[in-house]
């Protein structure tokens, strides 16, 4: 299996780092690779980030080093695409030749998956009409835009495309395709070796369960 | 607050991102660095690794950016203090200018943190004797044997030293770190951004919880 993780300035770090955490253990992955786009340092869309650049994250306090330049990279080469989100899937919407790239991938792939805001650029590539889709709850509107069937839940699978709700949903949904592809055992004895028995101190993790103080705050910050 | 969060080769990048995710979210914080240790590409211990420079994790298959090397930051500059854990904590823990660094930290620190076996370093510099502390599950004996009195739970504090269990762990203790620095509504607030409404497929993440031929593979794994 090979692995491509879609990385580009803006990007949430989290996103894209949940799901390379579980993924990377799986048996048989033959090849992970950060396919970067975009220009470095521009927040612009293009296609010229490339091995041994470095994509900065949504508040530029981070860097992630890049494999290899999405325009190197043969979309049939792919299996499994992840796409990650972040302000930084704004101008990837408008970018045609990103869109194109992740259809071309989508034509191959055995897996097309996305975390957080990561489904924009998927609904945008046209993948997502009439396809019940996820996303970062602040960005449910922009999503149903796209044509996707918008479904609140933590990990929504159909078919291939999965797409996971917000940031820290990528592992949750990684550990999922990890059961998909390798069977039960593999994805507990993943989930043993990152210890994720998850205990939040709060209950405060989705805007049906956070106090709405908190919810109308975040609301009105992006709004 | 400046928060310092040490990085070197063969970390486990999600032990370091996790509580970034959380931590840079807190209002207040006036510098975030990304601080290496070790030299670059050779897996063992030194003080070379500075700004421009990218540390590997412990399957050599991500990349993150150092902003700075430890050997060029005043000790006494770093309020709280990340060390993320991962098979590159080993070398550090016979790494006396890194020890000796991270005792000066300590000295002047609000807070003295880490994940996964990123207690390994604190325990090798001294600072857990007698001090209850936790760590990834496989690593309990060797923490124990660096002086600290194992608590087998998720996240422990005492005083201003914290401590977290495996990998995924961090973002449970950087929410409650969150919470303890700047209350509960900003750490629930910065839950809610980060859609940290945890949802595994299987309960597997502990020792206690998973299959037990899950768990005796993983330890045999380590042996």
């Amino acid at each position: 299996m090979d692995i491509g993780v879609l990385v580009f300035d803006g990007l949430t770090v989290l996103d894209a780092v949940g799901p390379y955490e579980v993924l990377s253990r799986l048996p048989g992955v033959s090849s992970l690779r950060w396919i970067g786009c975009g220009s470095a340092g521009s927040r612009s869309a293009g296609s010229a980030v490339g091995a041994g650049a470095v994509v900065r994250d949504d508040r530029d306090r981070v860097g992630l080093a890049v494999d290899v330049a999405m325009a190197e990279v043969d979309p049939a080469s792919v299996d499994l695409l992840v796409v990650p989100g972040g302000y930084g899937t704004r101008p990837l919407m408008k970018d045609e030749a990103v869109l194109s790239w992740v259809r071309a991938v989508h034509e191959g792939s055995e897996w097309t998956t996305s975390v957080c805001t990561g489904s924009l650029v998927l609904g945008a590539a046209g993948l997502l009409d009439g396809v019940p889709a996820t996303g970062h709850w602040l960005a449910r509107d922009l999503l149903a835009s796209t044509g996707a069937v918008v479904v609140p839940d933590r990990v929504v699978r159909e078919g291939k495309i999965v797409t996971a709700a917000g940031v820290s949903s990528g592992i949750d949904m990684a550990l999922s395709l990890a059961a998909w592809i390798a069977g039960d055992e593999a994805a507990q004895s993943i989930q043993l070796a990152i210890e994720y028995d998850p205990q939040p101190p709060f209950d405060a993790g989705s805007p049906e369960k956070a106090p709405s103080v908190v919810v109308d705050r975040l609301r009105s910050r992006v709004g």
